[in-house]
């Protein structure tokens, strides 16, 4: 498929992320205003379910990355036998996530009667937030990883979900484990934000735990060796 | 099969929805009077659960499409190949989902005891709002196609029960994107209503998503040149 | 398989369900004592997690009906194609379930440390409730049939599980819909019993259920003329 | 596969269970201080989601037993057809478990900010807390017998998630029902843990429950005479 395509499909559906975990974490801000483990809770289930549903709406078109450090995995893990993504590729994805991440935000703070953009202050830093990002970036990939090279990337929506609704909860950052959903989550100063000061680091580490997971998927899941590589 | 037995299924299929939707509004409003959140969380819940197992229970009948947008955008996108509804299968859904969405609301309020119906006095209105409808339609109807478009249609319960539960979160709306419902849910002055002046302008952003999404489907999922399309 | 195998695996089947319902029942109402709501989140959740790994573990023995309306459906659908139970298996399975309920109530009570049956003190009643045992029990009914009558009997533990946990909810008695799992929740003076002076009219009104789904089955999925009848 | 690559994989898989169980209960118990029940059920949605990816992301790799009773049981259901784990297998498999939990322990210790490492002094013990580890055990073995036996392992990440997200309310013990997840979850003196003097007793409980796993296997699922019973 084309790649304008593919790389709206990216924009329109990091957008929808950004907008499901900004706009239900809004909503659970508002609505359960005395328990924060209640409005985690309506925050998680909110954003997982919209993950899985994203998937299943734009996979066929793209592969529903909806997340740089992914997509990096898919280019480098099929840069030798020429599948995944090219350089290019790589490129617009990035691109068209971000851009599509900080749209999210703003029709998040828009649909709720906010400012289009108001900058975080919910400073999210320290030594234990980073290696928790470490973790869930890397659990993530080597999930993806683990899908693409087994051929069940039919399972990816269901997988993916659940894997995110989980990490919200057993992580200390809350698993933001996305570089393009971090910067659009500095654009909300409501309960879903990060400060900007924060994201440089929360990036690296996500960064690392990509890394990681590479390293991770050449022990378990070495490339085969007569077998393509799928496209995620 | 038959129109008759079709239309009867997303009579009653429609009316379970709104049953689901406003009984359990009502159990919530009742049983956590003091978190509006939690209301919110249980209502999402129940709703989303029980349009997974309606579509099982009728999608082999009529399509359970449960919603004029959904039947619209079926008999918008076959009209050419000859295959969704043809315009009278449509009047007979639009109908029947309608008359089926107001009997499910009085069937909710008598089995908690309440009168037959009452008319809510849920004003929900605003520009907020009605972005947020227009956005919980595209995002519906979108998904509805790349289901069909993409072979996916036994993935549709899990699918859609998915994206509903998560769009009454993320939404300032609370999602209802579904003109039927909307209409039924007026019958009820209870926690799911809404009010009868606030319901023209919701089926409105509602008829501009489904609209939307279906210049979206023809970026995304073109109609296959050599391939049918399969009926919902 | 022989009937001892199948009838066990209902027994066993039926009391874990039960032992589930109560069990959960008691610890939400120990340890969220100040919202009824989040009680019955907590036991709709755990009943309907139960229930589809309940389904999983015993379907391939026994069809895992757990449930006599479902027994007497299956008997009722199959008795002229001599699919389905035979009229000696209906009985078998019935009293299994029924022995198998009371066990599980009895199970549920000692592992939280409480008497093995105390007599519940709930009432249940009114014509409300019965119209909500009715509805809840079509409901359930219908989706079983239209599994078994479409082929798609692998759905049923993620559909019937969905079912029940919305069914919950939206209903005003909180779902019974099975008059084995009523009769072994009399056993337990805790939050999921119903006192025994209201169980008749809840199982009435369960039959009459029962009775109107095979009405709704005869219309929307009659039975075929070529095609045996799968067993569930 | 090699059995360094599946050990390894049983020891971060474990490890994962755990930090998932521990993390999102020490989450829990930060963000939802008022409600005991609300913690529990965020614990339960967590770890039982958390199970079901890592079963996906592991599942080819060693089987994702993640558990010494599951690993004991599928050693001695395939010891005479020679499937299954070897003796030596199990030894492997068990030791990366329990590595892996106490590591799982620590990581999340660390997450959040605390010592690497401290003794729970959560007292679980009593003859109904031991009843509800063996009914809980006996329960998983049950289900993942069923499951290999019928060749559904596919279906494994949803049904073992389901059961042990529900197991978690209808237990009183929360349902540990994995020694080495027992072990690991001595190491955190937070929401999951439990007093190391609770232990020996959980764990031989575990060991009856699964089994009489075995013995209820053998009655509802014996060992096909001809057919290889898969490797879990």
């Amino acid at each position: 498929m084309n790649l304008a395509r593919r790389a709206t499909a990216e924009l329109a559906g990091t957008g929808l992320l950004v907008t499901a975990v900004v706009g239900s974490g809004i909503a659970a801000g508002r609505l359960s205003p005395q328990d924060t483990g209640l409005q985690l809770l309506e925050n998680a289930v909110a954003t997982a379910l919209a993950l899985g549903a994203l998937i299943v709406s734009f996979g066929p078109i793209s592969g529903a990355h909806l997340n740089p450090v992914v997509s990096a995995a898919d280019w480098w893990l099929g840069r030798r036998a020429g599948t995944g993504l090219s350089g290019r590729d790589l490129i617009a994805y990035v691109a068209a996530q971000t851009i599509g991440a900080i749209g999210g935000a703003v029709v998040a703070n828009l649909m709720f009667g906010l400012s289009a953009t108001t900058w975080s202050e919910s400073r999210r830093s320290g030594p234990n937030l980073w290696l928790a990002e470490i973790l869930a970036t890397t659990g993530l990939v080597l999930l993806v990883v683990a899908l693409t090279r087994t051929g069940r990337l039919g399972q990816a929506p269901v997988a993916v979900a659940a894997y995110i609704g989980a990490a919200y909860w057993y992580t200390s950052s809350t698993s933001f484990a996305n570089p393009a959903v971090t910067i659009g989550r500095m654009f909300t100063h409501t309960f879903a934000g990060i400060a900007p000061g924060s994201v440089p680091l929360f990036i690296a580490a996500q960064l690392v735990g990509g890394a990681l997971a590479l390293g991770a998927a050449a022990w378990w899941y070495p490339a085969p060796a007569h077998q393509e590589v799928a496209r995620r």
